[in-house]
């Protein structure tokens, strides 16, 4: 029996399975929580532990990673963590093949969940597909002819730091009105408690729920509190909405995928979000484009299921 | 001595190009040009016979075209031409395979020059490259992995109609601010006219040329009058290359592909444009999205090229 180990590393959460080649269910799966304070020597030591466990004395045919954080996918290292130390330049797929003797591959979150829609979710039989995550960030992976594209730094899909409001707020990467700036759940609470300080009125419903917390009010707040009719949530999702289908319609006249996945916490804000995305997204790309927008299905086992498919791409390679 | 036959079929001016596999110079090289009213079977035939006599006897082992319209690439069928009546579907490959008894590839020209850049121009040695005419209007084609990426309906690289500023001035498509609105030379001219017309005073090199001929001022003439310092012609060249900067910076962090190339008469219009074009698509574009852009070095010949490249390509095949 062949089995592939698939390995997905979050920032504080990770997440072990063991597939059978050909399988569509996992015969083990396991989560484990990072305690404060831990660094990246802890996380692997605790990672290669309970992968031991999992797979019960059988050796890997192959094994695939997803990896919160920049990766040079070409010789499957990672660059950095933005939130455990120690990750720094570490050659996670060379320790990997070393430990367990076996070939190891290793992307970024985001294209190994785009992997994961493609192969085994809502991309299945899909030639092109943009998956796009709505979540305290945003961000993105292609699948091109079947195939994750990188680009040439390995920093393509970055759909959350394109510009669609050249005038609007300012973004901590530094320029004014891209994606993530308008339509993460982060930012969106950002500007929620900003204009809650400046006009209690703004947002009765939010203002009646945070006003001694402010601190508190994030992105499923809002959602909430729009489907009650904030005013001021209402408002803040419509542009959150508006400017991804923006980048989406830009997206599609530059490289007319067949199918846009979206996942992440942002995307379960309720039928107006996303008839408003929709909308906007027709209506900024050229009318022969063609194209529609879904729902991820996969939901937090996107990456894990294209680490799968990461390793079962390995196998195909042999 | 295997040699390949090259067509461009542009609106009213057509050119054919013989070469010899692994030459890099036209064994025969002719354009010509058509009468006003001709149509899809009069170029035909002009092109069929001119062809003969430049084959002078020889069968062609392949056929690369560019074609100056959207074309079914994957049959080989020209969709239509927006300047030449009589061109609706037909079947150019076939009509063509038919004719010389050869295999034969049929593209539109963004995507052909895009492929002639690529492999004979400024793009050689490039895995991904987005190459973009700038002229009348503003189109592109992309080379994935030394390949032209078509998308699924065959419209990948319009980035003229990607939106950069939502409130600007609206575009034939219907949309606000899309680049070929802004960047264009047929809209800077407009708006240009509409400018003058309103207060003389604000260009006075173009007013002082074009008073008595508004109708004739061209993006030509706002290049040349922008060398000379009028304010108009000057702001309408910082705007063109500052929405086409950001329209590049966006297609940087979406694909991140290693080189932009630049061709159509716009891109002659001086230092100045390409200043204002790197330093917004620098801005735009995330640190860590590397790229240059580069001036075209075919010049009205890339979609020549890019057609003998198609036919060797269908060497390569066999």
């Amino acid at each position: 029996m062949t089995s592939i180990l698939a390995l997905d590393f979050g920032g504080t959460k990770h997440t072990l399975g063991v597939l059978e080649e050909g399988g569509r269910e996992w015969r083990a799966r396991q989560q484990v929580f990072s305690p404060p304070g831990a660094d990246a020597r802890y996380d692997l030591e605790t990672v290669f532990k309970l992968a031991r466990q999992l797979l019960n004395g059988n050796q890997p045919a192959a094994i695939g990673v997803s990896f919160g954080g920049p990766v040079d996918a070409s010789t499957s290292t990672v660059r950095l963590s933005h939130h455990v130390p120690g990750w720094e330049n570490i050659p996670l797929g060379k320790i990997l093949r070393e430990e367990f003797n076996a070939p190891a591959q290793v992307d970024n979150d985001a294209n190994v969940a785009a992997l994961g829609e493609g192969r085994f979710g809502v991309g299945q039989g899909m030639r092109s597909i943009f998956y796009i995550t709505v979540s305290t960030g945003v961000g993105g992976g292609w699948l091109l002819d079947g195939q994750i594209w990188r680009g040439s730094d390995g920093m393509a899909g970055e759909i959350g730091h394109t510009v669609v409001q050249p005038d609007g707020p300012t973004c901590l990467c530094g320029k004014r009105g891209c994606v993530e700036r308008l339509a993460s759940g982060r930012y969106m609470a950002l500007d929620a408690r900003l204009r809650l300080q400046e006009d209690s009125k703004a947002g009765p419903t939010l203002w009646n729920e945070y006003s001694d917390h402010l601190e508190a009010l994030d992105g499923k707040a809002l959602s909430r509190a729009a489907s009650q009719g904030d005013p001021l949530a209402c408002q803040l999702l419509e542009r959150s909405a508006w400017a991804l289908g923006v980048g989406i319609g830009n997206a599609a006249n530059l490289l007319n995928p067949q199918r846009f996945i979206l996942g992440g916490g942002v995307t379960k804000a309720g039928e107006a979000w996303w008839q408003t995305l929709r909308v906007t997204a027709r209506q900024t790309a050229l009318p022969e484009v063609h194209f529609d927008i879904l729902q991820a299905v996969l939901g937090d086992d996107a990456p894990l299921w294209g680490a799968a498919a990461l390793a079962l791409d390995l196998l195909m390679a042999r």
